[in-house]
């Protein structure tokens, strides 16, 4: 390749190199405004939020106004860098067709491939950007602060379009319509400490723990719908900390990971999981934290528009997925219907993060596409 | 009380002044020696093993020769003062008619009593005393130790006492003809690590354990026999030591406490626990650790014999008891039959440790009254 690279190439570039760990703030966001305001966008910066999950940044751009409204949504923070990287994270260099630095699929990359097609004309409607600094941390004061702005300015998307990289062997060959829930449960035993000698003066609380969780174990939750694989129960974690051979420990503690999907909610799972355990001990303490409800897109319009777009360019007709872990989509999906489409996920998070350079520009053509039969 | 405290009570009260924290050595045989040899007892220390067990003394004291041949068996180590004494812990003091200090009733004062006991002249056969100075502590280089030297010295008592504190309520009421054996069991069961949002690209150990501690924990040992409780096992700890709510673990680990009875072997308990595991977790490392096996005297003419010495003075037969945790008298019943009776344990280990000086006067009676039996 000779000349200068392709334009979305050249912003990516730019995006990547205002460093930008999360929590993002400053920087990376005046590139982003530098880029969007020549282009028509009335952009919107807020600070929110406090230690420790904030100070937040987030970014709101507009441009047009009335119906149809089509969104997109994304993040601007990245991973930290971690070790074993061929060159510094934050410069970004292409080698061969690769570009490579943090951020280059998860997702500046993508966001770089959505100015770029914004840089096409706009005949009607509504083209926003929704971007956040903080989808990598606690993602508190992140897109739902956005969606609260946007709820306060009377801004109403009717389709939304988060740039996540969904692609898992080739571009296009996936676009996420819904995600599972998830929650954290933990569980605190309580029984009577004692001397291994005389058991009949303890109560050992760790059978009454392994008996609810040999129960836990072997629920069934569900065995899938035609859009969700079956909801899915880990224990990740057992604790009692006792150093004595011969000590009948008084605390028995475990924590269980449930990813779920639409046929259940967070917390219906921890009053679930609590009877059970309560069954075998009363006085046991259980405690579920809800990271995200399950939601998903309904097959239609919205998927049907995104992967006639990706077949008109790339001659394949993308998987409608729910699996993987969550993202702000679980927030978006409140606000309007929404699908997740993006570059490969392959090197997202490690070192040497890589998009190849034709499926950024292949992206960016994409997502043109998106915006004109969504605005159409 | 006025006037000189009766003899007993000066043996303990001297014996309790020297002070022999786990693992002891020096003065308290130093004072042990200078009472026996004025009794006409050749006695026998030596020093064995190496740090972190070791070194450890032990006492051998014999006196005549020939058959019957009666032993007593007993340590004057024990274990360290703790907080919340009234007076010094190795300061002897008598209030109304208790003797306090640590090894009141663990067992200087049964040493006290029976060095009391063995002033009584003797007509005939061997009067053996077995002491060692690490019975509160691992117990590798004592009593075994003794056992070696009695065997290469070529001295085989008929019957053995240990003076350990089994009386529970009166003076009496319990002698030990067996004890309980134990064993202690590591499990570790390895998984393969991964993210709780694909499952499959993982193997999560902690259901395994799980499954596999259910099961032992439904197991049933036996039902006891005439002479033993029922074994028992107990879960002491579980570990997996995860602290990411998304993460399944490699390894998930858990600990088990066996007391068993007579119908069992450490050995045969931990191949038969490593068979459960494995067929939950075909990779799982069982590691058995036999601190003891189990053993029992059958009532017989020793116990027949020391409860009608109990009985001549006290006027009550005691329980012919095996519950309660190992004691050396699982080594020594390799030796001979061997009974275990002593003082009241209710304040052994404790702070304020204490003997009623009416019991160690008993004590030391019914003491002489056993040699005078088993030698005659
Ligand atoms: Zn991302
Ligand atoms: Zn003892």
């Amino acid at each position: 390749m000779s000349g200068e690279p392709p334009l979305p190439v050249r912003l990516t570039q730019a995006l990547i190199a205002a460093e930008s760990v999360t929590p993002a703030r400053g920087a990376v966001f005046d590139v982003l405004e530098a880029m969007l305001t020549p282009l028509g966008f009335a952009v919107d910066r807020f600070v929110t939020g406090e230690a420790p999950e904030g100070p937040v940044e987030n970014l709101l751009a507009v441009r047009g106004t009335g119906g149809p409204h089509f969104a997109f949504a994304g993040h601007v923070d990245v991973v930290p860098a971690g070790t074993g990287w061929s060159a510094g994270a934050f410069e970004p260099v292409v080698r061969g067709d690769l570009l490579h630095g943090r951020g280059a699929v998860d997702m500046k990359g993508a966001i770089g491939a959505f100015v770029a097609a914004a840089s096409a004309p706009q005949d009607r409607g509504t083209l926003s950007l929704i971007i956040t600094g903080d989808e990598e941390g606690p993602a508190i004061h992140g897109t739902r602060a956005l969606i609260d702005r946007m709820r306060v300015r009377g801004l109403q998307p009717n389709m939304c379009l988060v740039g996540e990289p969904t692609s898992t062997h080739r571009l296009g060959d996936t676009i996420k319509v819904g995600r599972r829930g998830s929650v954290n449960i933990w569980i605190d035993v309580p029984g009577q400490a004692g001397h291994v000698a005389y058991p009949h003066l303890a109560d050992n609380p760790i059978p009454r723990l392994v008996a609810a969780l040999a129960e836990i174990d072997a629920l069934v939750l569900d065995t899938g719908t035609d859009w969700f694989q079956p909801s899915n129960i880990e224990i990740t974690d057992l604790a009692v900390g006792n150093p004595a051979t011969n000590v009948i420990p008084p605390l028995a503690s475990a924590r269980l990971s449930i990813r779920f999907n639409d046929q259940h909610r967070g917390a219906e799972l921890g009053e679930r999981i609590a009877a059970i355990v309560r069954a075998h001990a009363p006085n046991a303490v259980v405690r579920p934290v809800v990271s995200g409800e399950a939601f998903l897109t309904e097959p239609g319009p919205l998927s049907t528009l995104v992967s006639d777009a990706i077949e008109a360019r790339l001659g394949l007709r993308p998987e409608l997925s729910t699996s993987g872990g969550t993202s702000d989509a679980r927030f978006l999906s409140a606000l309007c219907p929404v699908v997740e489409f993006g570059l490969l996920n392959a090197t997202m998070h490690k070192a040497d993060e890589a998009v190849a350079i034709p499926d950024l520009v292949a992206l960016a053509d994409i997502y043109r596409d998106i915006v004109a039969r969504a605005l159409a």
